[in-house]
């Protein structure tokens, strides 16, 4: 007898051979037509019970949620929606769910809000919505693996716990192994890390990048793809505290070939998630109109979600310098009717949301690659330009989203980087390894950072970043 | 004019069209050959300097570890080893290497000690050793998400920071985003966890596994790969602090479909390297060979490095129930004659690793699935057996290695789980979600957890798992 999952069974031709199949029950109508799930795929096998052969003390056990073992054969269905369904000999019921306590949780078949199912985030990727999702967030992450390695990339493991502060990308969480409410301490009353775990204060990473130049300086291409963390008080549909980041870096690279290599990279897993995940995005697609109906007319997105996948995949990136928008923006209706929350004044001022979503969306009505940003309100680790003031900075920009990706051509000058870092008053004795890329035979080099979970948002129209993670940590919230 | 990395042109045919190839100089012999290496692969490429048509003030910068561009033909080669080399016309150096200097790091060509490339992780890379470990490592990834992807698994990010600390599975890291001098206190003097980030205690997931389970009992099969911690004070070349798990998780799979599982992935994994990391592997058998010249014969390998992997390949692994192994080790010469550090005296005694290589590499002498655990010396989560004193787990033992595999059918059962968890002092009220995978049409269900680190010093042949992992955490180590 085989098992297989209902993947493989519902786009195949009747075999008209007995199998068995496993899963939960989605639905049991008329006790007659189990609608069978499991998880392998959004669509359900009818299978079709000829209840008057079977005893009533196992119809009464197939209920919502239960789980169950089918055999039968696999013929052509009479109804519609489908090809195949399943003529039952047998069913057994493996694990029961009591509808009683199934009314009381998400599983019931109501509508729930988005809010009621995170607070259940053990069971909502039972449900339609999140299973596909998921799915969805899998392929993406596979996509992105298989276009780094079909491309000459290797993996790298940036570390998670570090014992560097001095990246300042953001709020850190620190890790201790020492009693909080007795730590040892020194003779002038100071927590005495050397006697913590590391023997010394330690905090989880905000970006692999660093750790990434190192190994993009003897292997050439390299990316992360691992957790990174923020400790800022973000309470938002837009922050994690606990999120997964993408990080390519090339040797050789400049800014150029950087742009390059994420344009082609994002079309890459868009187009993998398009061509592997269609039935999970037509659900999802539908489900954002449904979403969106109770929106007034000019807030609906103004394509359909594969459409918008779609014109992503078929239009060139534009590329356009920090001056140039900042000119633009200036010049803007919003600006000068004051329409924007942040009026631009004048060249240097620090993007926001709006204005990328202005340029996005309403200006160029395509995605963005912002650089050569103002040297003042980026990281030092910049390639500084020629004119003393940008650096080679780059953001792309996405209908919708915003920022999905943040890069630069790193500064591979020793004299440089050494003279800005002491200006931003980061520490060179404790950065000294990356100092020392620039010492032993420096070269041009780039990267950049992609927000997993911006990209399996835009991917699945999800409008809260706490819904494309399987358990997402926010501000209070560490569950499960 | 093209760029290409080395692995793309060392195994071509001469193009006898003009090419530019970066990487930096692994040496410079006689003013005429430089053996260039960009990462790509651990060859390097020979490149044939015509030292009277360049000057001298160029000639003087092409030092080990400079980084180089290299404009030039790719013709036959005339030397050894080599089927193509490259005739330069123009070398350009991007960034020099101070003779000096390099001198004074592992760069320098002489031999270094493993404990010396560590301390300087950020350029041990560069070495030969440590870029053909890094690539192996970075295959075996792939080969990894490959495997899972290709046979319906979806990949799942556990959380890594969790509020749950009910597994047991070891010591854990805290994270906090109090300030540890001074942090807020409850009237009764205990530190006010209700005012940290989270508004709880948090710490560094053990394992992904309970959260696997939950996507496990919704999308059918999944799998977990990232970081997992423990703040044990293991200073041994076995353990790490921070480490990288691979945790699959089965809907309907029993314990023999689990060791299946366990079986034919490890196979695809090990495969995928012996056919993609050939040059790698060889470079590192060749190491491994000359390292166990200086140990005495009877503590060399059996096997060399790529014969001990494909001896993995071909054989079946041989499944023995924990009794059986107690009686082949009670019995057994070593424990007659007192040789074994601990030795076995009855049936419920834990294993050490002395008696699993025992059995792997001077009993069975291939590698062994041992099953059915006492219950007393495994975690509550493993299906108890109907004897009432075993458990469905599992451990998969290597030759030089130890176990590699843990894992177990769940206990599907919500009575006899509930009743395990109270004997064993797991709180039911804050594990209430993994209960409710019981309550909810629950099912047979099995996984397990492969240490990844472990996997990658098996293929490679690296005795320290600080040197199979890019910055290792260990204790008093979380340095770069």
């Amino acid at each position: 007898m085989q098992h297989k999952t209902l993947i493989e069974l519902i786009n195949s031709e009747p075999s008209h051979h007995e199998i068995t199949v496993r899963g939960w029950v989605r639905s049991f109508r008329s006790n007659r037509f189990i609608a069978l799930n499991d998880g392998s795929t959004i669509k359900t096998l009818q299978c079709v019970v000829d209840f008057e052969n079977f005893e009533e003390e196992i119809l009464k056990k197939i209920t919502i949620g239960a789980a169950v073992q089918i055999t039968g054969i696999l013929v052509e269905s009479q109804g519609q929606g489908q090809t195949v369904e399943l003529q039952v000999s047998k069913v057994k019921v493996l694990g029961e769910a009591d509808p009683e306590e199934v009314k009381l949780t998400i599983l019931s078949p109501k509508r729930h809000t988005l809010e009621k199912l995170r607070e259940q985030a053990h069971l909502r990727v039972r449900t339609n919505t999140f299973g596909a999702v998921m799915r969805t967030r899998s392929k993406l992450a596979f996509a992105i693996h298989e276009y780094f390695h079909k491309n000459g990339f290797f993996y790298m493991h940036a570390p998670i716990i570090t014992g560097s502060d001095a990246e300042g990308a953001g709020e850190m969480f620190h890790v201790t192994a020492l009693d909080a409410k007795n730590p040892p301490l020194t003779k002038d009353g100071k927590i005495d890390y050397k006697e913590d775990f590391f023997e010394k204060e330690t905090n989880l990473t905000v970006s692999g990048q660093l750790e990434a130049e190192t190994y993009a300086m003897a292997l050439g291409k390299v990316y992360t793809f691992g957790p990174t963390f923020r400790a800022e008080n973000s309470n938002t549909s837009r922050h994690l505290a606990e999120f997964w980041m993408i990080e390519p870096e090339v040797a050789f690279n400049d800014l150029d070939a950087n742009m390059d290599l994420a344009e082609d990279f994002i079309k890459y897993v868009i187009k993998y998630a398009l061509d592997n995940c269609a039935d999970d995005l037509e659900f999802l697609e539908n489900r954002l109109l449904e979403e969106e109906k109770s929106k007034p007319q000019d807030e609906r997105s103004a394509m359909k979600l594969r459409e918008k996948l779609q014109f992503v995949l078929e239009n060139n990136f534009k590329r356009v310098s920090y001056t140039e928008a900042i000119d633009i923006l200036k010049n803007s209706n919003p600006n000068k009717k004051k329409k924007f929350k942040y009026i631009i004044e004048e060249w240097g001022a620090d993007l926001q949301s709006e204005h990328e979503r202005f340029l996005v969306e309403k200006h160029f009505k395509c995605p963005v690659i912002l650089f050569d940003y103002p040297a003042k309100i980026k990281a030092f680790y910049m390639r500084l330009n020629d004119d003393g003031k940008t650096v080679r900075a780059m953001d792309v920009l996405f209908p919708g989203i915003g920022e999905i990706v943040g890069g630069s051509q790193r500064e591979e000058r020793y004299d440089v980087l050494k003279e800005k870092m002491e200006a931003m008053d980061i520490s060179a004795e404790e950065l000294y390894w990356y100092l020392d890329l620039r010492k032993f035979g420096t070269a041009t080099h780039s990267g950049f950072g992609l927000g997993f979970e911006r990209l399996v948002q835009f991917a699945t129209g999800m409008g809260n970043i706490r819904d494309v993670i399987p358990y997402p940590r926010t501000p209070g919230n560490a569950e499960f």
